[in-house]
């Protein structure tokens, strides 16, 4: 079961070729993700101040195949999935509303769990693997 | 009665100071306002192209009382004034869910309604007033 | 003699109306801020981390004259301004290259200087004491 | 030969983690693409405004070696490649100021030229194939 996020298209997001600027999607993405970590219970503020562990992103990637305009009711299927101990990567699809054959992107971020003392990897905390657990889905 | 938006803030919002950067608070603003428009039925993406009238706005200003930080939970209300014919203000005041006794961040814009070939003001086009009688406060 | 700071518009700045979206004006000017704290010599990174002394902006005000399209070429003039021994504020007015008779935004920030960890108000640091120094016009 | 485009890491691009927000190391590509277009004298308005041809994104990815801080220095280098009649790559290696042995971050765009009404593919405009032939590396 995927974690499903729903957002509107805003003005800021669109840029002077009248759609949304493609960087922005994979801010709606990160947004997707935000979400679903609170929706698993966790704290967002102490979380993403990486004081006791980081979970930089060490690749993204982004496919487009429509524009997405100022109101568009977006919704982004997300599914996480663990690689290695330290390592996980989302896929993400965006989806007009009620138009769900058919995504209009599609964008995979992977991210590393570092201690952010020293930068060297170390294993998921426990949150993420409850995460994992909540909106991984079985293979 | 104003118009109330509910956003949480995200990680692309905020800056190194780990809070959210302050410009960004006018965008949020912003959002509250295009929610209203779209609570009024106006169709956001034919509105904000500008082909028939444009709105834009002559003048902004934000006073910051408390630093807002990820995952907060805000709440927008939203009073717009028609100033002029041609002219209209918003008022915002950005609360912390459930603290609404005081406001983190009040905000204004003034937008000025021009015809978008000449730049010259025009009268208020009709959705307008109708978004204006739906959310502003009778004085 | 006010600080000059040179910018081109970029894609991202714009929004679906064809032009710099508000907000990001704000964010131009900050820009201009940033770029004369380094000509003074402070160091950026460790300034806005805000460890040791933190200089939030408590209020901005902008006024929009002309549009500013992808590609224009801008200056900014920037000069600050001590307001009390904690506080200072900045104004800044934005010119098209070649046309400084009339600018096509004016602006100010108002900046209280705080200890982070108390969030009671200071005395500014020497390095801002010697940025003020060297921006501000006598009057 | 790449096309070589400088700038500093400012605080609009950090995020509460402290460093750059990893959407805004794209956005930062894309104003290198933009530094290179006017470098060949093409109209950056006229040319985003798409009104004649557009050159959508239709594939972004990126690689994350190291985190950026506000004041760095940072130098990109980009290099486009035809792919196609209707298409072209861009790789982008972004470099702190100094350091050219080794990117923090590398990434690609790849765009694909379209008719705006009929948003069907058709060849690469002249003012495209003239950059191209300015940037390209020769294989």
């Amino acid at each position: 079961m995927p974690f499903i996020y729903q957002r509107t298209v805003r003005f800021s997001d669109t840029d002077a070729a009248g759609v949304v600027y493609f960087a922005n999607v994979l801010t709606l993405c990160h947004e997707a993700y935000e979400a679903s970590l609170a929706a698993t219970g966790i704290d967002l503020r102490a979380f993403f101040s990486g004081v006791d562990v980081a979970l930089p992103i060490a690749h993204a990637n982004v496919d487009f195949f429509r524009p997405m305009f100022c109101g568009d009711r977006l919704v982004v299927h997300l599914i996480p999935k663990q690689l290695q101990e330290s390592e996980f990567e989302i896929a993400y699809a965006v989806f007009l509303e009620g138009k769900l054959e058919r995504s209009v992107s599609n964008a995979q971020t992977r991210h590393i769990c570092i201690d952010p003392g020293t930068r060297k990897r170390r294993s998921l905390p426990l949150e993420i693997n409850q995460w994992l657990e909540q909106w991984a889905t079985p293979s």
